[in-house]
């Protein structure tokens, strides 16, 4: 398979390019990084993307920025970041990564754990998150051409605990490792319109 | 207790005002009917409705637009108006009106079926009511004074199924007035960061 992975350069992509490589080409793309260049929060530039790696058989998204704010301290700017980044920036990957994608292809998204365990200024982070489950599930039902889309929804990373410690207090973080196997699972089985969660 | 109602003219507002006005003060809210007049997507239309509606003891919210589009002809647009109307509209809801919220004020928002339960031309309904839900769980934790916050998850309402029907074959539909119990029992109860399913 040609599997597209975006934020290969972050601790999940990494450790799901270390998964996928063993037996699949991986292109890694990144805000700066890799083979190939996207900033996700602009359509355009992922429309710019794919005309430079052209047809592929799965996408991996695992990227996406949100802001983290105290509630008490958030107005509605505070949520634009991860509405453009996190959510419609992968949204857009399906919109306009379906014209590349071969039949039979799967988009695979992140969420993540804080819109089912929320921390304190975690309520755009649950929100984008939320949504993201959401449109996945209900995205999968209306898809052609075999064309399948899940998300995975990871707890804190073992390997993100130097600096994240304080705010997963009480957490049980998971090896990034273990999160790169639900990606695997997938791109390389059947299912859609699932949400895998890790930890 | 003195509570606004938006989206009062609505089949669920209705239902709400029936059943909340036996017991209490309710003020009917809309974009053009009731008494005082709102437009959700605006912040600055919040911000006057406060103004003129002064403190209160409950906010419900019954309003909230969304697009219904195939998937295949959707584009990032299409999502705008769910994004700016249902969802931050009610996120604004409680980023703008906690300033006018008694201690122990609640705030109820809608959801709906849709991601937990997607039809075909849902996508942009399943995300919005996806990260409601999720913005609802995730905000409680953080609110002070004792505020609360919960969503209503209904299904679609007998009332609608003479329209709606043909998009909801196979659903079992709930009375207006069935809904309406569980707008009540987030006012009048004190639970907060939950979904009420309902259908």
């Amino acid at each position: 398979m040609k599997i597209l992975l975006i934020g290969a350069s972050g601790t999940v992509g990494s450790a799901v390019k270390a998964e996928l490589s063993q037996r699949h080409e991986v292109i890694s793309i990144g805000r700066k990084s890799g083979d190939f260049h996207v900033d996700i929060s602009d359509s355009a530039s992922i429309r710019q993307l794919f005309a430079q790696t052209g047809k592929f058989d799965a996408l991996v998204c695992a990227a996406g920025s949100v802001n983290f704010v105290p509630l008490g301290e958030m107005d509605a700017s505070h949520f634009d970041l991860g509405l453009q980044d996190k959510l419609m920036g992968q949204v857009n990957l399906l919109l306009i990564g379906r014209e590349f994608a071969n039949d039979g292809a799967s988009f695979t998204f992140t969420s993540g754990i804080l819109n089912r365990d929320p921390i304190r200024t975690g309520a755009s982070a649950a929100l984008v998150n939320g949504a993201i489950d959401a449109f996945v599930k209900a995205a999968a039902i209306e898809l052609p051409r075999g064309l399948r889309i899940n998300s995975v929804s990871p707890t804190v990373l073992v390997e993100a605990m130097g600096s994240y410690a304080p705010y997963f207090r009480g957490f049980k973080p998971a090896p990034a490792a273990d999160v790169a196997l639900a990606y695997a699972k997938s791109v390389e089985g059947l299912q859609t319109g699932q949400t895998y969660i890790v930890g």
